[in-house]
């Protein structure tokens, strides 16, 4: 088997797929009988394999190619900044790197003033939360269950969901119920319910926690993987307002929510509130060269004049996914990307989905914002019983098979796709996902 | 004032400073008074700024850039790979991702397997920590006080400088001595001793902690920001007896020695032992995309054939930065970079080392292998009282005004410059350094 990089036209699915397994070792896995889907090239919203088979993705990968694969313009200065200079240590002043951190801050709420620059949301996090406590001088952080922040050791200590137990090697977490009518913890039956007792809950963690011994409270402006879980109206008011009163920093992980994905360049923008630190990533560039950072409020950012941050990183603010960033911001300001994402994801995107939710008992409920969408699917829309996790698997196959990459997650497809979708796209994606949908209908009982 | 990404020749240095100043947030510092050195672009070992001025390069910004700068195969190739996918998730099987793999596993000793790519080497590192533990059942991790191993959570408590202390909210990391004759911590006096008690040290860590709970030793092949502390012979091969007896993983971080460094392609190669998991980062593809990963052996790979790997990241194996590996260690082998590195590195480089440690009182020691190499200095030979931090900031400016940029730790002057330094450019450097030692040298007291 002869194997090349580019420029031969003879690859198969088959070879690529050997390759890899042969040599790849892959993420949150057992490495046995992984069948990886072979992707060959990708342009706007469209992917396709060696073989000659087509995708749509309602997908954006990981939620990260918020623009849409190979944008010409982010290309192009990604091109530029490779011949001008593609690597240099953080400690330099560089221009790609303060060009990228001026967008950032120039897009954020008055009070912020500069970013610091990681690989990724994971470190992203990490920083943010050592910012909380060398600023505040207290160290327990709090996050919700329904959360996910990265796979390092702070961030994944971070995390609320079942990731985070076989990973618990770090003090000072400790996690609350954050709201989610759908399956209320609180036992609440309407969203202003829902919002008092998720509030009144997070009160009573922090008095008994001890308000002094809290440097942070960490939590997605929208929890993401944990479900697309959009706060009811006045809680993240709540949360900010409980915040102030304990004198506890209040971080945003803005790493999927962020950068256009809700419609918003924040999605902390629908809720009126403002954090002081944010977390991102993935939008910030779609992932085109791995890039995160923390951006960062005035009072922080000047606590850190006269006090040694003891954080830091060999790529920080790494020219290439500097330029990266600056020419996707620019380019989705140019071409009204995050217009888009508002207008087709709460139009066409949003009533496909409830029209779905109509038609399927399947479908328990409809979430979401702009392109972040999610479709819970049940059993039993009484008892609300998830689809068992070999259906999901099953369903995502079907997906898949019928051309449409998907982001499947226990028992909802989330539906992200690239903040670029157009509205036939749109409608192609519902017409695949109304299809097997209707094969798996037999499901509810 | 305008500032333009490219193209535009009216950029001063104050322009780019300001910017900088302005946005940014850096690493390890307090930020109040920064004044960071401005970089313009690089070719091979030589950089410049946008006012004329130039400089050559003995630090490869943070001993990452072993292929020297703007090195045009690895150019093309990635301007190749940004035309074909310049990003895909790490679920796929992606072409370049397992080509760079392959070339990883192939330039491994016998008995490595798999490859899980990361984004830099803090978080192979915890991803290493990840799999020790998981495969052992154990949880502490055993690491060296002079070491660095990363600034996210796991590593940073694995690492040992003081850079840890702030940040140490993870569990089970425990600290030993390792060898450094220099300074012994052992009342040693030959290199013999040295290494005979420093495992006998090590040994006793083992014992009291208790061997069924040490899931891994974690080491530096030859610490880097340490000291470039060259283990003395015999030393590795003793720690890895001692993993063996008592069923403990051994780790090696190659992040910083790793990938042509020390004239070899891992620097374990000097000490003939086999590490359980080797993490790398920076040389693999000399920081050009932002990348690290894990190597990992047939016994751990296939444990996790079918048990669950916790653990993941979303730009896991980024093809760009695979495109990058790919490209670096195909040049590395076409153009002899690792043999260049032995032969500059050990030749004229550690020759004209020796010659300024033989003219300075200032120099303490020479050590290192290849183009890792350092010069510790000292106000008194006798005593070795290290210089204080004030001189060797003013020593680390009198060699950047000399034109030099060097890479300085306390009262070291690390001499790491790109692994394709030719035997000239190591001759002007090593004269910068003649003349600068000469001017501090009334700091021997």
């Amino acid at each position: 088997m002869k194997l090349a990089l580019q420029g031969e036209n003879f690859l198969t699915n088959n070879d690529v797929r050997q390759l890899d397994r042969s040599y790849v070792f892959h993420s949150w896995s057992a490495q046995g009988n992984l069948n990886p889907l072979v992707i060959a090239g990708a342009k706007g919203c469209q992917l396709w394999d060696y073989d000659g088979k087509n995708y749509l993705d309602f997908s954006s990968q990981l939620v990260n190619v918020n623009i849409g694969y190979q944008h010409p313009k982010v290309l192009a200065a990604m091109k530029a900044q490779l011949e001008e200079l593609v690597t240099i240590a953080p400690a330099t002043a560089n221009l790609a790197r303060g060009e990228a951190a001026k967008r950032i801050v120039e897009l954020a709420p008055a009070g912020f003033h500069k970013v610091f620059f990681t690989n990724a949301g994971a470190d992203a996090n990490e920083n943010a939360i050592r910012m909380a406590r060398l600023y505040t001088g207290r160290d327990k952080v709090l996050s919700a269950y329904r959360s996910y922040h990265g796979n390092t050791g702070s961030a994944i200590a971070a995390t609320g969901d079942w990731r985070r137990v076989p990973n618990e090697y770090s003090r000072g977490h400790v996690h609350f119920f954050n709201p989610y009518l759908y399956r209320s913890e609180f036992n609440a039956t309407n969203e202003q319910e829902e919002c008092a007792r998720a509030l009144q809950h997070l009160r009573r963690i922090i008095e008994c926690e001890g308000p002094a011994s809290i440097a942070a409270i960490l939590l997605e402006s929208i929890p993401g993987t944990a479900g697309i879980l959009v706060p009811p109206a006045g809680y993240m008011k709540g949360v900010r307002a409980l915040a102030d009163e304990f004198g506890i920093v209040l971080i945003l992980d803005e790493v999927m929510a962020g950068f256009g994905r809700t419609g918003r360049w924040f999605a902390f923008e629908h809720d009126d509130v403002v954090p002081d630190l944010i977390t991102f990533a993935k939008g910030v560039n779609a992932g085109y060269v791995p890039a995160g950072g923390v951006l960062i409020s005035e009072a922080i950012s000047h606590y850190f004049d006269d006090h040694f941050f003891a954080g830091g990183l060999t790529y920080s603010g790494h020219p290439l996914a500097m330029a990266a960033i600056v020419a996707t911001l620019d380019a989705m300001k140019e071409e009204n990307v995050v217009e888009n994402a508002a207008q087709v994801g709460d139009g066409v995107l949003r009533a496909g989905l409830n029209a779905l939710s109509e038609k399927y008992a399947l479908v328990g409920e409809v979430r979401g914002v702009g392109v972040f969408q999610a479709l819970e699917l049940v059993t039993n829309p009484e008892t609300k019983t998830p689809v068992a996790a070999a259906d999901m698997a099953a369903i995502k196959l079907a997906l898949t098979e019928a051309g449409l990459l998907s982001f499947v997650v226990e028992n909802r497809i989330h539906v992200v796709p690239p903040c670029t979708v157009t509205a036939d796209e749109v409608k192609q994606g519902l017409a695949i996902i109304d299809r097997v949908l209707g094969q798996f209908s037999g499901l509810v009982r």
